[in-house]
């Protein structure tokens, strides 16, 4: 059974019509609306529907939960499903769930398909997330519910009670979060060091010696910001940990919290190392492009017509040879063990290793 | 209990006396068989090994299960695994565990064990998928078996009721069914750009002014054709979202089945945009390697003497200079974007973003 | 309840009371242990603390378990979670919580929290692994203690029934163990290659033509060294299934355990196999870093200018040029060849294939 009639509620039953599952709509309206759903749907009365269905997704809104007590006595020892999201994170004190579950004590409420969007629903699952977060106080309706995900074509995830409700409710409305803070911070000292990098690659030999070397804007001057960049985040990544046994060694004792700029600091650690390698991986991938460029070619053939013509056959400096050879050698060495690093951050890598092991590597 | 003498049935009890199991086979002709069976495994008549077990693996063919129908009586009460695979997709009308399960309705039938192979079974889960796949309509018995594939050192995947099993079934027939036409596509694609690059690098040159350029076929006119059929293919990713889009405004509802053809390439979708991905980074790695060929070099030094002989200093042209680094820039911000993307297509990565987050990434 | 006054009881009792949970410690003297502990947690004389709690996490070592005998009495009908780890792998005989379990044969032992870190507790599951595994021969017990671990925001995992305890006991202790042996194997033969390529291209020049050819060691040395140790290991991965094949040939079975030697081997092909892909990335990045250096740029001046002094034209050697056109275009191939092998073994990618599309992609 599903109750309402949104963009939601036809989705849902399109995709539980075509996963073979038989289905009874219940609206206000059922002359009006029963065009909008597909036709092995049986739209009905809400009344009706809910005297037909055992499982019954409530798709409206809980501003119009209230709405739904006059079935209250049709409902008694059905399994209602929540899929409702809300527009803000925690914008009620108690979850849409558990506010569900109050209004109908004698009903089984399960909160399930709220993080699948109506796209997802009507189209299957075929990319990106297939997960349906499942959580009830009730066993049997959770297993239930997850049956009816796996067979529409998901995975169910089972939060274990009802008191997940909440954090499966925020789960939609974020944006990648943990990432805001990294993203903003690179993005800031990455205009920081361009400008002065800026300043003295192309500005500065400009009003001096009038050379024009704008050319060194798109490539030569990201490229030396961008190692910049990256040393600064990793630093940022190992300095809170320095700063969290510091502040343990200054009151005695590990079992205090950390002031709460350090323990957002410390929960952002990994982005900011990821962003880190992000940088240093395009850093590499520039430096690697200066010697296909039109201007070293010139540069080259300038300096080999020069010498031709000076009749200098001597241009070896060791100096530059080795400092050249150690820069490039101790770049692709710390390339190579970030890589690691990185590696070891996917999901699936870091589950296959124990506490031990992740800190060893890092 | 193992019912059968073939491969599977012989894998398995090997696995099943490792793990610590005791195993009783059942077999037609018990003395013949014997010495095919580890030492430690009970080889005796079909009925008493059935007498003996609570748990019976059925390892033998579906068109078989039928001479099993003497055994019904001592068969009543327990769980029959089918471990059993078809030759074809969709076979049969009904799964081998559903018609399994009709022949012995007083027992418990559950699907398990098919999609690990006879090899894997033998030898122990070393790499690749450790999961067994399980499905039945019976909790109780679906967790008896998690547990032993558990002790065997697999991870049970509870797969629900027993409809799961003709997908299950189908699981091991297919040979990356979602890639085969992508990659055709991405084959065919790269002859036709590869031909054209051909005739117009090599061919032309050769026949209007005599120029032997077969040299730059290895990697020039490979480098030439990649990014054409990476372009091609990414716009194919995006191409299909819109004439989605532009048949559900044709038809003026959100709700009606895309023809199978669109359906079809919408599936593909992600296959196609991570091989163009790929064409991309060969693309990117094909062009980093241009200045370490001898023919870059030779090239560059018959410019350098040619220049000398001419008495000629300046050899800079700014606009070719500004046109390279523009292009290399553009490129590597490309390549970036792509990787994130290709990056998100992870299954673990996946399963951790909100359909928000991942439809905004894409 | 938690039981115990050490490092990770004092950890657990925070995350419990962090957690929303009402926590009550025991101890043999809690007036002198209770400011250890968050002020929210109630801390009392253990025979009080076992009365008020169902659940109770005994925090304390293996050799202290027969302490608490005194309050098996008290005891009868809980809830006993082992915490516990070991300090050697397969230090005793039987797992902590099998002995614990047959110290109190009236109460339901469950197996769980042990691969959390005392750190990990305190701050919370941040980043690495969340997973917590969990057994106990009780369902309903371990649903309880798999609940808590959700509240709590790590991961559950059903390792099944109390044999696994062990296996589980051993975790936090191994440190990358299929590791070691590939690791000094690629060392050493990096070693051997090493000073191989040493004496071919610094040292001997030097004796024979008092050649200072130092500056090779950094970048050149090594990329010659790289790919060898890649070949090496990538034919150390196909070798032991060869042996292995023969073997089962020479012993007209595939049912015979094979040697323990064979057997290692067998078990550290993915190991040997991810680090010759590592071995020829490096090789890659070296190789496209070998044009950035002064010394090619140098040594190319240097031979424009002498080709200028001699008014010699021409430069170009076809087959030189051809040479390494193939070099170039093979290496890249096989680079491209491996990066798939390595993304197919991540564990994500893994588990969506079945054994007929892994081992075809292999």
């Amino acid at each position: 059974g599903v109750l309402g009639s949104g963009d939601f509620a036809r989705s849902l039953a399109v995709r539980l019509v075509r996963s073979g599952f038989r289905v009874v709509v219940g609206s206000r309206n059922p002359k009006r609306k029963a065009s909008l759903f597909p036709a092995a749907a049986e739209v009905t009365f809400q009344a009706e529907a809910v005297k037909k269905a055992d499982v019954i997704f409530v798709a409206i809104f809980r501003e119009h939960y209230s709405t739904l007590c006059d079935l209250a006595d049709v409902l008694v020892g059905k399994i209602l499903v929540d899929v409702s999201n809300n527009t803000e994170i925690n914008h009620h004190k108690e979850s849409n769930a558990e506010y569900l579950a109050s209004l109908f004590p004698a009903c089984t409420v399960v909160k399930a398909f709220n993080v699948v969007s109506a796209w997802t629903l009507q189209s299957g699952a075929r990319d990106g997330n297939k997960q349906v977060l499942i959580c009830s106080n009730n066993q049997e309706a959770k297993h239930t519910i997850a049956e009816i995900a796996q067979v529409m074509g998901f995975t169910p995830v089972d939060m274990g009670c009802m008191s997940s409700a909440c954090e499966i409710e925020n789960i939609p409305l974020r944006l990648l979060p943990a990432w805001k803070i990294p993203i903003f911070l690179a993005l800031g000292l990455f205009l920081c060091f361009f400008t002065y990098n800026l300043i003295r690659q192309v500005i500065h030999p400009y009003i001096r010696e009038q050379k024009n070397k704008l050319y060194k804007i798109p490539i030569e001057v990201v490229n030396t910001t961008l190692p910049c960049v990256s040393y600064v985040m990793l630093s940022l990544v190992y300095l809170p940990g320095v700063l969290a046994a510091c502040s343990q060694l200054y009151y005695g004792t590990k079992y205090r919290r950390f002031p709460d700029w350090l323990d957002q600091w410390l929960q952002h650690r990994k982005q900011i190392g990821l962003l880190s390698f992000f940088c240093a991986a395009l850093h590499a991938v520039y430096s690697l492009c200066l010697p296909m460029r039109r201007s070293h070619r010139y540069l080259l053939i300038e300096t080999a017509v020069k010498q031709a013509m000076e009749k200098k056959m001597t241009v070896w400096v060791e100096e530059e040879v080795w400092r050249m050879e150690i820069y490039i050698s101790v770049g692709i060495i710390a390339l190579g063990l970030l890589s690691l690093l990185a590696i070891t951050s996917l999901p699936s890598i870091a589950n296959s290793l124990n506490w031990r092991e992740f800190s060893f590597i890092q």
